[in-house]
């Protein structure tokens, strides 16, 4: 592996060995694995969990990492080829790319959706050329809809937590005050139909996930054995679910449109997962992948009760993120 | 030692002995004590020399620490407990610390006084909140009302100094072009009395301290053998001091009214420390806990002068909070 | 050498030795030369390469770092003396600067040009009273008027890339959307001149360097062996060069007047480096310092071709800044 841009390109032996590293890692720290190596960690956006569990990833395993954050601390960047660069960004991603390469032994990039081009974000347009213009590991910590370091935390997240690998996993849309990225339903789909699990995307219609990210969880459910279907019926999608995942994400229909969007939304309150969702999947666990918004997306009782699981989701990106860094930093010579 | 949120809860001995710990670390390096420890730093309030002071300690004992700032580079958090969360936090404080304490093996916490609700402060509430959800190390780098780091720091440079345990200190309100937390005053009133100190707060009569914080210093006196009192004559209070600390702080009269204070303030730009104040006081030290507004707070001519102890005194940070560190992470096997 | 200001002031033999230390550590790495040593990494202006690659550096050789940001995680500092300081600055840099070198074993302060007062500007005079208060080892990450950081980059890129020492060098001025500093042109105009080229500045009238600068450059012309002039006939400039190095400034004639400068500009966009400018010199390579803003300073297409030396030049700055910090930290003893 000489990249992680998407579990969906991963082949399924090598998630199943980042899998185990995960593991092993997790219960046999390796403090000098990466001694000397620094990871280049460029934030076009926000991050918490991301930030902290790359940082302290790598220095667990014995390395270093610098942080580079375009728009704050460091001057915007351009991505778009060809253009006159007579306006905000100072630098263009074909200089700043290369260069920040060559300081680092691996990169790793977080650039959300535009949400304003559907066909563009679909086809994680920055992301790729970024990738064209990196020749070290590069690891993607979410670009406009990937995010396989999540996706690969929640599958260990299910695991360490018993949930069989032909389980259901039910992805739910939630409300929220702003349209988000699809990023995380993407992934997660289709993280949860490779290994193996029955997946049902339950949403209101406006919510269905585009054609080309709806494919990527079909194709994944082939290779993995598992199955993948949308449903706009809550009662039906929940019953016997051993995961509700839960996640706001904008609408195809309306997407970059802010107020169409709103107006789609004022009758989705009661997209709030509450406990009576659980009424036919009593054991079922929740997932988020956070940041969540209480008693928006999820109410505190179902948070603050002892099906959720997300605080341990959360953790569990530090190990499969160490596993990701030493696999492509060390790869199988010590893996 | 599970945490220091406040001198004031460290027992005498504990005191005594990261004192020592601090000497030994200034004058012995222990490059690999901490080796493979990671310190997760959460700021949602800007820093100088905590930022720096906490992160070369750790490099300095072997270890490696990362920095979260709520509203730059990550998002702002929400702290109260059970709102709906529709405005600009898009994740509580309830799933952030406990992610962020998985991520490293000891947490630091700088989140300043709202300046709005005096009781709330007073309690030091959101602090009180985050050691209720982490159950790593954790220290605090500057709450509503203590700032403890900053009080062992002073104790420190006090013995440095050959300032005497049963010497004078003279914490003096100053001038300022804003309203100020309480924090330091706090601790500091309450770390000369626990070192048994004569300890006078002077103040104009609007800035005299809240009764909770009074009382925290009484009780202080009381445990160390010093006594506490406040004063608003400035030449009898000024007496005989070994040291006087100046700091602007708000009125506990008119919190949170912004107007008022102004109009508070008006008459009171003469309480700016300069050479005069110290006339019964020839030999007295100058100490301020930075940052500090020259010719509002104090006169060039004492901070540039002689007597003053401002830059010692931050650089008793480092070996201090190396002390801390060393004690929370490595305990008294070693230490 | 106990710090490195500008490379003006730096004997010939250090600058030699210091390139000779960058080409051994370059391809022989030493991973623990400065371990358990910390860098203070002070940041009054934004940055891409020095940032990272000033981390990146000094983890390389077993060190570690941290970033001060003023107004930007950190309050803003003062620098002016004798002010009252009632304004947006909390802080001094007479009392920033010390704590922050105690903090450290080395500083390395970046802080751009005023672009309103030229005298001040051309006196290097922030850089100059952060020197005065900083007993440590001092790098200068671009001040008002040098980046020596920069310099010593370039002139190993041109090593590396074969360019003789007596060759010719013309360092162009380019078009841009905003005024910049002065620094990256004196500085590479006095390196060049000193590594014992031909250095030809290429500009319109308004934009000839300001006499304290170009008397900087024929000094060091003097001291390396080389030549140093000024021109505005392109052409003629442009026969024969070995590198042109493009670069855009501030006109001192209009120092500190947006609207003039923006009018002086008005007629220059043709000072965009096209291929044609390479017309009698075609095997020249093309510099710059990065960041570059493509198609206002440099056409795509020189950019994109073979000519352009910009990343390998960017890289050079880990190796020479290694080298500096080894140099500053280590000594000779090693060395």
């Amino acid at each position: 592996m000489k990249r992680l841009l998407s579990l969906g390109e991963t082949p399924l032996g090598e998630i199943e060995e980042l899998l185990a590293l995960a593991r092993r890692l997790e219960s046999h720290p390796e403090p000098t694995a990466l001694a000397g190596r620094v990871l280049g960690l460029l934030f076009f956006d926000p991050s918490l969990r991301t930030l902290a569990s790359m940082q302290s990833g790598m220095a667990r395993l014995g390395g270093s990492s610098f942080v580079i954050s375009p728009g704050r601390g460091s001057w915007p960047l351009e991505t778009r080829a060809g253009v006159v660069m007579d306006g905000d960004a100072a630098e263009h991603v074909r200089e700043a790319l290369p260069v920040l390469a060559g300081y680092a032994d691996a990169l790793a990039i977080r650039a959300f959706a535009s949400l304003s081009d559907l066909d563009a974000d679909c086809a994680d347009e920055p992301m790729r050329t970024f990738a064209s213009l990196v020749d070290r590991p590069l690891v993607n910590l979410e670009s406009a809809v990937d995010h396989p370091c999540q996706a690969l935390g929640d599958w260990k997240a299910m695991d360490d937590l018993g949930v069989p690998r032909a389980g259901k996993l039910v992805l739910t849309w939630a409300n929220h005050p702003k349209p988000l990225p699809l990023a995380v339903p993407a992934a997660v789909a289709e993280m949860a139909a490779l290994r193996g699990m029955e997946v049902v995307v339950l949403r209101p219609e406006p919510y269905a996930l585009p054609a080309p990210l709806a494919a990527r969880a079909a194709r994944a459910a082939e290779r993995g054995g598992g199955s993948f279907r949308e449903s706009a019926e809550r009662a039906e999608a929940l019953a016997g679910a051993d995961v509700v995942y839960a996640k706001s994400w904008a609408s195809a229909r309306h997407y970059g449109d802010r107020e169409a969007e709103r107006s789609a939304r004022a009758a989705l309150a009661d997209w709030c997962v509450d406990e009576p969702w659980f009424e036919r999947a009593p054991g079922a666990r929740f997932f988020h992948c956070l940041p969540v918004r209480r008693n928006v997306v999820v109410a505190d009782r179902v948070l603050d009760g002892p099906r959720s699981a997300v605080v341990h989701q959360a953790h569990q990106r530090l190990w499969v993120q160490m596993a990701v860094l030493h696999h492509l930093l060390v790869g199988r010579r010590r893996g």
